[in-house]
């Protein structure tokens, strides 16, 4: 596959600085692509590798930053970069049909142009959706619903009634549906409390390797449209997660808690049960709310505090010696002022 | 399915307060019941929500809570909502038989009301007690034993050797008997320590999504009777842990750690290793033991301190900066005094 | 099997004190081994422990620890003891063979020696060497190579062109190349973008239960000779990992960090993305880099400082009511002193 840079600039929205006539034929790293390949700036922190790069074209927000060189220039290069990925690089889509070793239970129904891979496992009733993957070994439950131009990666888990939406995306080891971790505890001993509800993931959804999103114990435990989860993340039952929300690795959801619209959470971070969490609101690495935090904030520290306090407050941490040196003083001053005395 | 309140009143050790011979149809949380149906109030943070429901009756341990409306009136709200639960909406159990997939080696013993799902694959020697579920794709090792009236969900992992008890429940992704961490190192080579124990997991334990419990060293890993762990929680090498234990999502327990009875695991807690901690500790949300903790305390924060202590020291944290002040104040005052003399 | 303790110290190269024609027929812990058996002592924690035990012989490095014991002394008593653990507890290799129910796709290339389990998945094109175990319902995607002598544990996904060194271990659950986490957000919206580079894990790398590895967005996420991972552990897209690394259970790294040779990061820490780790790095328990650690620097605390501040910081929060007791001391003091006058 070749592109000429002013074929490229009309694909990608972007304006061509240097030679359009310059053809490439793959997009890599700064570090990786050669002269006749695409790279692409788009964190500052890496400029100086790009000034240095062999790549016959670099796609870029800002011009100025690499003067002299062969450029396309967009507002959003991260975007054309993953538009430029696709073009150089589609993705292997499994081949359409049902693999002879699928087990179908009664009443399934697998829409047109669906791939579905070896030994998976559909349960009695579920619905799979037009065009969507449902890769080897995965095991769909009784009564699920899998939406349309969805891709289930290899070994994932949907608990039966749960409903999966349009083009979402499950990466290999999701579980949906697992029971909610609920007891009544009655002198020491703790009563399953059963997970009658479900989960619903609305469209446009991607959910990491190994990640769990456990049933409701009634009505659901949701996720709303667009929001992206990556790996090992836990998110309990009865979360209400809304829409456009990122969450990294490893976060952690207590049950109940509902969560805005745009709200990021990240690495290893994560909440209490039974709490609100407002719209956009941002919780830092490793941080931890235990009460609720209105829209727009930002929070960071276990428990989490505005992120402003929470600085000042781990700065000053690291100054109480000098802190306690000045007292000293105080100390010894005053002593030798009553002495004197 | 439908019951009159008297006879809910029974079957759930409660005490009707109106009308006995209104019937439910079904219990749904207090925000989605309806007048035909009933609810339950647990949790005090939720009694607006039960006096503007629209239940027919709801569970409450204490009626002045809700005047005016149709109780059932018991002790244990949560536990009589689990009992009603299992009424209402009986779990959908996979039918009694092998599976033709069911790859089975020699000298298997499945008991009689055993359910074994497709692609599930059971080692040699390996045992399965009556009534027990063994669900899609699920992978017993060799010399495996499962008691009686288990739940093993799909796609679980048993290796080989390892034991779980009756009544246990095993959810998607579970891993029993991985490979301890453990490795002598000798001139920056980590040479692999064989593991050549096994996981023991006694009865009534229920084991969360994608968690996994390592075999030991030598001698056990043991889980003790009816503790409860949840999704993504490690159990490291020859842990020992107690009976009656409530370990949160993401918890870690580190190798060799032995915990008491009653013992709590907050949300993405946990502990070194080679610890005692003590019958009936509880350990605050992401907060890490790092030396023994005696029974009866609850502690918190890294490393983990007795809670009123950590509580203290977090709150003097965000007044370090009111302390400074006023330091430099006395300091002022102090240069004042002496210019003066 | 039957081993004299002369033939034991020439395999496990010790020195015998005592008689060296006792035999010992297993290897135990200390508490468990009986006269007949050899057990050791390693951690000096358990000295007390290896006084009272009744095993036959132990391993240990400093006989003056075990006075009047029956002992095999070597400088390195852990790795006599796997060396020992290999004698008498070999481990159950699955026989060699393709189980007829293995799906293979087209130009599949499987060595001599090989084992592959009931119902895995070899996808188009993929090459495994000789010797190696690919355990029950393993899947390997297109292109994927996996060395010699490795051992994939059930249920293990390596995702399309991921390539695993000889003698690998990956345990159940591990999941290699899912897609790594990266989105360009535009109006809120957040745009996949595309994982176009793959996962590479040199020689004789051990990865835990359950965790992930995501393949690179462009070029490779790499993992370096002889590094040991646990289980729930996650590692982002285009991190490079060094030789000789220690990552205890859930750790997190975040994307495109690169992290030198010998790193230790100790449970459930991590770092932020886009970082430079040092070689011979630590990194303390449930701590977190959020920038660069110059080489054999041991840090602690979130965000991660040296040890020695961090202890020092931490230790100071706990004696902070102190210093503000001489605050309000001197405060009175200088009142009085300023009335006085």
């Amino acid at each position: 596959m070749s592109y000429s840079l002013r074929e490229l600039a009309q694909r990608l929205n972007a304006v061509v600085v240097g030679d359009p006539e310059i053809e490439v034929t793959d997009i890599r790293s700064l570090d990786e692509a050669t002269s006749g390949e695409l790279s692409f700036l788009h964190n500052p922190k890496y400029v100086d590798q790009a000034v240095e790069s062999d790549a016959g074209a670099i796609l870029v927000a800002d011009e100025s930053l690499l003067p002299g060189r062969t450029l396309l220039v967009t507002p959003q290069p991260y975007l054309a970069m993953a538009q430029a990925l696709e073009l150089f690089r589609p993705v292997h889509r499994p081949s359409i049909g049902i693999h002879p070793t699928a087990v179908l239970e009664e009443d399934v129904d697998l829409a047109a142009g669906v791939s579905v891979g070896p030994y998976v496992i559909v349960g009695a009733g579920s619905k799979v959706g037009k065009n969507s993957v449902v890769g080897a070994g995965t095991v769909l439950g009784r009564d699920v619903r899998v939406g349309e131009d969805c891709w289930l990666h290899p070994r994932v888990v949907v608990e039966d009634g749960c409903r999966v939406g349009h083009r979402c995306i499950l990466h290999s080891g999701v579980v949906i549906g697992s029971d909610g971790f609920g007891f009544a505890t009655v002198d020491g001993v703790h009563h399953k409390i059963p997970q009658a509800g479900i989960v619903v993931i609305e469209d446009d959804v991607e959910i990491g390797a190994n990640s769990c999103i456990d049933r409701a114990t009634l009505g659901e435990t949701r996720i709303g449209h667009g929001t992206k989860i990556d790996n090992l993340v836990q998110i309990a039952h009865n979360v209400v997660l809304g829409k456009g929300c990122l969450l990294a690795a490893g976060v952690g959801i207590s049950g109940s808690t509902q969560i805005g619209d745009h709200v990021v959470f990240a690495g290893h971070s994560g909440t209490a049960g039974h709490l609100k969490i407002g719209d956009r609101v941002q919780v830092a690495g490793v941080s931890a709310a235990f009460k609720d935090v209105p829209a727009d904030t930002v929070v960071a520290g276990v428990p989490a505090r505005p992120l402003r306090e929470w600085q000042r407050a781990n700065a000053s941490l690291f100054r109480i010696d000098k802190l306690r040196a000045r007292v000293k003083q105080l100390e010894d001053k005053l002593e030798a002022l009553c002495e004197e005395e």
